[in-house]
């Protein structure tokens, strides 16, 4: 089971490169076994292509490494607030891709433009605020994951998986650790495809609601009817 | 026959992804079998470059599967209606290709600004009306067919093979299958010129009507000089 | 020598794609045999990947086919005009690259802000008036080739190896083939920065005259001490 | 050991084509022994496919060369004032990628709007003041080398270690061949999505001092925890 979680961590952080998310190891992926309340994440700083299975670092829910003997992810203790409050959640993605960076550092948050955007998040992507000095000083990464836990407060993580973090870039997450790459390649591709509607005409308002629905919900829930039947 | 349509549409969908025109399985291609009135496109959801042609499902032009055990492309009811409604048509592809969904989701129709998009499209490529409220609870990818449809009204879809639908994405066709791929390759490049061109000077008029007319008919009709004679 | 010229043409027709200059079939190259008043060029629409030396067609000064099968680029009066009115170019290039095409269709000759431009093109790139109605009616592309030549009246087009066809795109030469095709890589590259560095600052002026005549002497004339000393 | 610093400066000559960093042969690397006081640097106009490390000049701290029968590239003497200047340099790259070169032909110094600016970058990256005639007349490389020097007055090279040159580009450096490469990478990467951000937001304000000094000191410095301890 931990190997399998390995394994498909392992795979998902090197398919950031092929996705074109990440410039040298600026990105992390990681994924969680609920039963057991472990976390497996990228180890820090080592380039994807030399990655195997094997430096995929486990920690607790508290942060603690529980093995593997590379430092894990200077990002580690963002995703490991995000398992311990958003209980369905299954994977998390950091990257820092182009245009979803732009949106963040530009404390803009992505609107719902058109309907692949609706088929993966349910209305406008949100932003989080700066984090303040004390924030920063202390805990850093931690505090990181705390102004996304705040932005989400009375939202559905399930129903929004993403979220642009100030300054920073995006995180993105899902059930699984597949469904987390999904959604950060899903975001790159429609903060593009914003950035260059915009550019077009700056004062473009979001899709109707009713569209918004309609998408959202022929990818997710009781009545989808994208893709296949799942045995 | 059928096997060599099932052939050509899968590669056509394959070669969405060679082309740089989806991420992930936003994208599909369709084809028809004029004499047996059976369109042959990609099932929902599965990835590119594990399709084969025995995964491509059969429909008739009520949008019925005929063979196949896969469930069609959740946009199917959208390609019925293109071939019941524009009979000369041989293929369709629907894509999200970057700058196409920029201008549909601006709203805004795609000028002629050169030769290239004068090759392909007799005019600027035009976009739909959103839908409703009442056509997207009911029937909503039949309603996008329906819209496209209305918009071309008086209009000859084999000198404009392509369509933006507002808020949605390109659509493109043409009288074979690899010819309803070219177009949405052209589409593509052509919108992303067009954006630069806009961002460097946004009055730019369209080409003259001689300029438009002699790069269309290089390519079509009875004095095309363009490419090799077809035995 | 004509096998010879035959193969760098359908190398460099071919280098066209891998450069990312072209989409589809939009672009081609020829070169001259001065000796014997021979063009090779590429056949119409005819894909990249398929080429071979044998395909390429030979043309007279008068744009005659002398040798080869297959029809010649339906842009080939216009190199044809090129030759006879540019006595000291071998090579020519003709793309519809993003951004030099932007620049054409906006009508904006392209600026020289930097030094890779200078260090190919000596001042801004020239783009053409469009033609008129009689022009575009009767010998088009020959007129295409007279309108660049009318442009470049009183300068010298071995200092400025490339034109901006209005609504069309670039055309590239040297005194090779493959200088044809540096200069046609080097005019998208230096307009894709042009692009983005107006658009930072709309306002850019064009660098010194000093910077220019330095970078354009580097690698050009009798005092060049760029690349390594020709044999 | 030049042995290993010649294969070093190729194999990071070659990796700015992997990384995107140039087109045709408009970049360049080099190296140093600080021990011997000898420089390695990329030939003049050398395509980098073809380059080994055998090919790879020798100069001393005056740019003599000291062995190499090829000449060295023509920006060799700002590369040898960077040495001579910054003395805990190692590695220097010179290139002329898009958007870093964008912002030098603009003169506008590159903004820190993120962390992972602030993760390479201690601040802007400054541009240098444009050259005058006399400069340009003679001794123009070591001119170069000297206005970037000039610019760097009162400035530690090694917690900003890059440098646009107005209407030119961008020259990065590091202790090492790699971290200068990685540098030049990394600068590219964070100009994009610098551009990117200002077309959004053009007003976009630089990130915090408390985080700008958190990321860069969390890669650099005693209290780095980025990455693994090195041995």
């Amino acid at each position: 089971m931990l190997d399998d979680l390995r394994l498909q961590v392992c795979e998902a952080n090197k398919a950031l490169t092929a996705h074109g998310l990440v410039t040298l190891t600026f990105g992390n992926v990681s994924g969680i076994d609920r039963e057991r309340g472990i976390v497996a994440i990228k180890p820090s700083g080592l380039p994807y292509e030399a990655l195997t299975p094997n430096d995929i670092v486990l920690l607790d829910l508290d942060g603690e490494t529980v093995a593997g003997t590379l430092r894990p992810s200077s990002d580690a203790a963002t995703h490991v607030i995000l398992y311990r409050e958003f209980p369905a959640i299954g994977g998390v993605v950091h990257a820092h891709s182009t245009y979803a960076t732009a949106f963040a550092q530009a404390q803009r948050a992505l609107p719902c433009l058109g309907t692949t955007h609706a088929d993966h998040f349910r209305g406008e992507v949100p932003v989080t605020r700066p984090l303040i000095a004390d924030e920063t000083a202390q805990d850093y990464e931690a505090n990181t994951g705390r102004v996304i836990v705040e932005r989400f407060r009375g939202m559905d993580p399930m129903q929004m998986p993403a979220v642009l973090v100030a300054n920073h870039g995006p995180f993105t997450w899902g059930s699984t650790v597949a469904t987390a790459l999904e959604n950060a390649v899903a975001l790159e591709a429609v903060a593009k495809t914003a950035y260059a509607t915009l550019a077009l005409a700056p004062e473009t308002p979001p899709v109707s609601g009713h569209l918004l629905d309609k998408h959202f919900q022929r990818k997710h829930g009781s009545t989808a009817y994208y893709g296949q039947e799942k045995e």
